[in-house]
């Protein structure tokens, strides 16, 4: 029962005497202007942000709900469906970073009791596992019994797991999954746009991805799209999603993907972060999606040639395995990770990472993702990698 | 349990032969350049962004957790604390819009069982309900004996009703909550910056806003400050948030305000949409909050009185309980309010609104925040408006 209290304190209160002063100051840190550095985004993501997209995303605002702002959406959803190789008709860009489309896929999918299973090869799979957890689910069953015995309602897998740097293969497993009339989740964060996925041809039923990464979008908006399969699960539900903002009854009217002749106000949308998607979307086009999966897939053969003859070791042996997006580097041996990273970016402006998750203390993460991705690059993270070998403090062992 | 898969179809995949092809081809609306048009938006909201402001966004990307974003969030939390009017230090801005912020608000505070008390005031009343109601909550009871009888562990509260034009009176009631160990939520997404509000002197417990108001940044972020009682509750449940992405443990530390040396990656800050935010508050910081409040006033009570004598009349009667930003206006006897505002935005390139939720078809809704509050702004709306009179149809009722 949903009691609901009507302007009861109104009268109460509007008698009472203000009393209260401005007694928290100014504060001078904003009487300073805003400075903020240019610097080569190698970790793996953010990346750089191209001057086209950040003058899009500088266009005035208009609403969230003018017709000018529908067509931006239509041709992002456009855009999204040529980018995950999809008919889908839910297709759509959640306003917020990757972990929002992660909660917004299981928020939706998953109902109290049901089973999700995980796979974890890195810090994606055990966060959706957590996230799972939260909203009183859980599973992830070891080896093949798997799908047969435990029946999860959905699978999650990471296809480029940034953490290790592995790219998973995905063939085979939608039709696995659909067998067992379980959904299959993919997260494509670090991988869509960087190396081959065809959503549909897959049997993939949700995937996600961010702005931030291969797309070259600033974060913050997060391409997603579901199944007819999966529409049909979460249009059955039972309950209500716990999340009101994350609701895709919600999203696919704001999206214009329901069907219904108006749309009605659900959340303000974040117009100028959809002016830079679109933008980086129309980049995507320009090139071509094959064009782009090649591009990335030469430029980390060439990176993870030069890396071995420098003698470092990459930390995914198996060449198949290895994401073209986001390489991961063995830990140089007898050096600290931190001081080679602090070093590059103090004397080099160029940003690479240790490891995360999982993979902490182990590996040096470099990410040349969209624009980023160029022989070019290489050859700056070369020379960086190699002037901080030679300057860094190497232990004796 | 938690029972997790380690790489398991790893094995089972990796000898499937890839059968896939692109099949969808590139879109033919992302070969045409995006075209935003510029219009004076007087709405409630989203209003007009200024130059400086959507320049400061298109400052090239860093890392969410590079040290110079670290300055600039810390930034931010002093420019909410002064808008806010608080020493809070669990003060920061979360990566999203209004809806996230509120989400945030009830995730955090309501655990299972508890009941959440809200003041339907307007359409963001029953959102909050709508909310807590998700996650198994709810509460609400008419009249006085609310909070000594059914001990609701929140109180929920709009302060500017953006849906209703109702500026709501604060005074006294934070008291009478935390004298039944109840928390004040405050929305003040709508008044903020517009309207005299005083965080810790009115004993609000949580507040929240948006930054495409006042602020006129793009919207996209959300400040939110929560008190010492608020954080005692928060940070004492028995189980986690059911969100990962919102949960105030995992803010906390990524806007620096739990006190731990370092801070974790939990995701990815969408840092250009900081960028603007900083702007918009140092632009607050540049008037001063009465200054601001004191202009939105005078503006308000201006365009107030022209619209009486232009025989027009005011949906909230009180003038003490009229909202400086948004203002209702009666929808004009014998017209149909959407032929008003379509009309206005085709001749006029302005918009003004309907109504929202509980007001659709009794007002017309305009908006003047932040920079559009001007007498030169309520000039240009008067002219749309008596010029929509003289050519939209008018019944002879």
């Amino acid at each position: 029962i949903i009691w609901v209290l009507l302007l009861w304190f109104y009268c109460a209160c509007r008698t009472a005497g203000n009393m209260s002063s401005v007694s928290v100051p100014p504060p001078k840190c904003l009487q300073k202007p805003l400075v903020v550095p240019h610097r080569h985004m190698f970790g793996p993501g953010p990346s750089n942000v191209p001057p086209r997209i950040l003058e899009a995303g500088a266009n005035p605002v208009i609403g969230h709900m003018h017709p000018e702002i529908f067509e931006i959406m239509s041709d992002i959803k456009s855009g999204i469906q040529y980018m995950f190789q999809t008919q889908n008709n839910m297709t759509l860009a959640v306003s917020g970073t990757g972990h929002t489309a992660m909660e917004c896929a299981i928020f939706n999918t998953v109902e109290p009791g049901e089973s999700v299973l995980t796979a974890v090869n890195g810090i994606w799979g055990e966060r959706a596992a957590e996230m799972a957890e939260r909203i009183g689910n859980i599973g992830g069953i070891p080896y093949f019994s798997a799908l047969s015995k435990h029946r999860p309602v959905v699978f999650f897998l990471a296809h480029g797991e940034s953490s290790t740097g592995v790219l998973h293969p995905l063939d085979g497993i939608g039709q696995l999954c659909h067998k067992y009339n379980c959904l299959f989740l993919v997260d494509s964060v670090a991988s869509i746009g960087g190396a081959p996925l065809y959503m549909d041809q897959q049997g993939i039923d949700i995937l996600y991805t961010g702005s931030q990464k291969v797309l070259n979008a600033p974060p913050g908006t997060a391409p997603i799209s579901f199944s007819e399969r999966a529409c049909q699960k979460i249009f059955n539900r039972r309950t209500k999603p716990v999340s009101f903002f994350l609701d895709l009854s919600w999203l696919a009217n704001y999206w214009g993907c329901d069907g219904k002749p108006s749309r009605v106000y659900h959340h303000t949308g974040p117009v100028t972060a959809f002016y830079s998607l679109r933008e980086s979307l129309a980049v995507l086009v320009e090139e071509g999606l094959e064009k782009s999966w090649e591009r990335h897939q030469k430029v980390a053969e060439y990176f993870h040639a030069c890396l071995e003859n420098m003698g470092l070791k990459l930390f995914v042996k198996e060449k198949k395995a290895r994401l073209s997006t986001v390489t991961t580097i063995v830990a140089p041996h007898g050096y600290d990770w931190k001081e080679i990273t602090t070093y590059i970016m103090k004397t080099h402006n160029l940003e690479i990472s240790g490891g995360l998750g999982p993979s902490v203390g182990l590996v040096l993460r470099v990410g040349l993702m969209g624009c980023n991705s160029s022989k070019a690059n290489v050859d700056m993270v070369l020379a960086a990698l190699k002037d901080a070998l030679k300057h860094c403090h190497k232990s004796k062992v």
